[in-house]
């Protein structure tokens, strides 16, 4: 059974990180929780949402995929947090997944793993970061190598299809997906 | 301001009570989020969520719109509630708003309020209720006076925004929509 951890902090995303975490189990992917300090966390909408445990307990075990939320100011306590920048170079580094969406990209560029890469994130999200060496697209899921990207709210549902694709292939994202009941078809949304 | 009541019970889908308290919320309606019992509240998926309030507590005020999240047995669950089912008639009698999707249309049929009115639904998921009177559409969100159904989490963010469309309107639908950055377009996917 492949396992994935998602990072909530104080100001993440909730339809983005519920999102993922809804359909990752669907997919029977066991999926980990976990709160940058204990007890639970308030989301960016006023969500209460108690995680699983806590990052420190979360570290005890590796992922298959490890998912940043977007979300302001989430994403920026994901930044400032030295645990979770160690985790996504290590992840990196060890060739497993990393899913981030919305604001979440910049804790990638902050890790320093996005040279020469090709990322998306919500518009104007990463404004503030240098950019310079990376390429930024408009499509709803980008993915370059293991690192895995989305826009925002209106797109997570085809970021966490692709991270089901990504790990348990393209028969389970498809019975996940018929299960959801979508009414919409994606135009060209995806970049691999 | 606005306000919505999101009723929580055991085995509610995240996603779809998540999607539509996150975009009122961001619609500048004022949410309030209840439990059956006091206390956290474990979803189909294993979210667990903290509710503001229970729901004796919610029911000291009247709202302009009710939710009903599907998912089983969440669904299952508010049907038995003698309180849910006395609020759906109350708001009802009252053209006052009520929302139901996927499972939870079934607590709209065993309030008895449907009679001759245009539903919908998950797929099969009022097979054992008494639909003789009832029209079910496979439409993605079902408008029929006061009554709004949809049919599952991959509907959800289009029975949320049409709930915004009718407590605030078209523009702050478009507002709302925007900030979602969704690159789907919805096809034929509403009946009013």
């Amino acid at each position: 059974m492949q396992n994935a951890l998602v990072i909530l902090a104080e100001g993440f995303e909730e339809l983005e990180a519920i999102t993922v975490m809804d359909l990752l189990v669907r997919a029977n992917i066991e999926v980990v929780s976990a709160g940058l300090i204990p007890g639970p966390v308030v989301a960016a909408r006023q969500t209460v949402i108690v995680p699983n445990m806590d990052l420190d307990e979360a570290l005890e075990e590796t992922y298959d995929l490890v998912v940043l939320p977007g979300g302001l100011p989430g994403a920026d306590y994901l930044t400032k947090d030295s645990r979770v920048i160690a985790l996504v170079r290590e992840q990196y580094h060890n060739n497993r997944l990393i899913g981030a969406i919305c604001a979440a990209p910049r804790v990638l560029i902050a890790a320093g793993i996005c040279h020469d890469k090709t990322l998306c994130c919500y518009p104007g999200s990463l404004d503030q970061q240098d950019t310079t060496d990376i390429q930024i697209t408009n499509d709803a899921v980008c993915v370059d190598g293991q690192i895995v990207t989305s826009r925002g709210p209106g797109t997570a549902m085809d970021f966490a299809l692709q991270l089901i694709e990504l790990l348990e292939g393209t028969a389970k994202r498809e019975t996940v997906e018929a299960s959801l009941v979508r009414h919409q078809k994606p135009e060209a949304s995806l970049c691999i």
